[in-house]
């Protein structure tokens, strides 16, 4: 069984990729939340629904969250009532949001209620929430501080990130899934996706429990570069590490991630890290990782579980780092 | 200035009819909020959304409720994710419904919110909810007590109907703008709306203080019967008055309103009630009530406020009744 870490559209790919090679009961994806929010009453959780939506086939290819095909009616009248329209909500993609948060507030608990989502949507895989409890991303800016989706979607990522703490991580506990496939013994690989190292991986790394899972594991770990020739394929990843005094490149994920995995996914683009990569003790993993299609996602897909069973084997013979 | 006690669709067709004769300073219409329910989260105002989509010119004009060209993809992916279905919500509707939550969330009033509402739909003329606070509508039957809408939507009115009864309608205050209006010096006549007398009408005439001051009139009150020819033109309050024992005609209506009105607007196919209705010292006005175009609902307009002239010109000459 695999454990994927993931956050939005980067995450969402290569945990579809999986899913297509891999059997329902042999993946896992933890999820992040730290971007859910209370909006317009409604319980949002946009990184689980891009996951979800991806999984079941139903997202929009185009602009990476919301439903293909998706229509804008609702968010025409709440316009014209002059309601709140920053966050774009499809009529469809409604329909998941309000049912979540009725199932909320009849007492479900989040992993409870995706995976009914997850079910009525026929998504075959475990998709879970990172926690059941309320972590909330908040970006620190020259402005002050803002909630991640006023920064992410209102002020479109302008804003220079001086420093990202994540509300409420210290008391949140790990989802029941999560917590259970760190200490699996049907556990193989952890694969953290290409997702914003700091905005979707930290804060499912800052959850208590889960650095230490990894930094203490005993099945190989493997990420996938979000950053390609130095610059993030979707999002401000670049322009945040940037902000936070690092130099936007692969090696700086590597850097991010050192002790918590044991290979790095590079594109080929960036072959020439690979030497630096491997001086962190990170074995470099050198392949094409842009998933522009099927083909390309599968086989990005099967590269990670071939490594990590190759490294998987070779832990099981004794000697894994 | 005419007060205009309405429900949903009788009541907002008149009260559209009376929008087009008067100024918007001439007009209050205090609405049925017996209605109301919490569904999916959400507060729902039938009534005032049938009155207000009405004035503003985009009911839809086929089912009597919602907005004209609605969309129900929101509706489709609810049904697709096994979610509660049995109370159409269109996608255009549904900005409504979030809006007004979240601002009754935020502590404002539903007087305010409706204010708000009709500003930004353009609605001129003053729509209030009878009342700010709670009062639901319960329907007893021999399956035990439903909820309005569970009774009215769900079960299609199916179900028979011993008792009706408004919770918290005990504590509730009529909205300031009722009030006011009630005891208004600018106040020249009520008028109660063909509306459906069981379940439109009374939960108003329940409200404290609302009763009495159509007892104690110093204003002519002037309703429009819903029963023609012994039938209802839409709804089920034929089939409630005779499960609570009455026999389905104007003169019933006028039993049920004794005391509260001076006149009853019958329609021509009643003409042979008028003395019945007379013997009960309630004037009847026989006219075509059918309101099927512009043209009808003007006229049945002009012909109430005529009538309430009349009276009221008489009543300032001592003798109203």
């Amino acid at each position: 069984m695999i454990l994927a870490l993931a956050g939005g559209v980067g995450g969402a790919r290569l945990a579809l990729g999986l899913s297509e090679v891999l059997a329902p009961e042999a993946l896992i994806v933890a999820v992040n939340t730290g971007d859910d929010f209370e909006h317009l009453g409604l319980h949002i959780s946009p990184d689980l629904d891009t996951v979800m939506y991806t999984l079941a086939g139903i997202n929009d290819p185009i602009q990476g969250w919301g439903i293909a095909g998706e229509t804008w009616n609702f968010m025409g009248a709440l316009e014209e009532l002059d309601g709140q329209t920053w966050f774009r909500l499809g009529d469809r993609d409604l329909a998941t949001h309000i049912e979540r948060t009725t199932r909320l507030r009849a007492g479900q608990s989040l992993s409870a209620v995706t995976q009914r989502l997850c079910a009525q949507l026929q998504v075959d895989h475990a998709v879970v929430p990172m926690s059941d409890d309320s972590v909330r991303t908040v970006v620190h800016t020259p402005a002050g501080p803002l909630a991640f989706q006023d920064y992410f979607v209102r002020q479109r990522a302008e804003p220079r990130v001086e420093r990202i703490v994540f509300d409420g991580v210290r008391d949140a506990r790990m989802s029941p899934a999560l917590a259970a496939a760190l200490v699996s013994d049907a556990l193989e690989a952890i694969v953290v996706c290409p997702s914003n190292p700091y905005l979707s991986i930290a804060p499912i790394l800052a959850v208590p429990g889960v650095r230490e899972a990894l930094e203490q594991r005993r099945v190989p770990s493997i990420a996938v570069s979000p950053i390609i020739g130095g610059r993030a394929l979707k999002g401000p990843a670049a322009k945040i590490m940037r902000e936070l005094g690092a130099t936007p490149s692969a090696l700086a994920i590597a850097e991010f991630y050192r002790g918590l995995i044991d290979a790095l996914v590079l594109d080929d683009t960036d072959a020439n890290l690979a030497d630096a990569v491997a001086a962190l003790a990170i074995q470099p993993i050198v392949t094409p990782t842009v998933m522009r299609d099927l083909a390309a996602r599968k086989s990005l897909a099967y590269k990670i579980i071939e490594s990590a069973h190759s490294r998987f084997a070779s832990a099981r013979r004794g000697s894994m780092r």
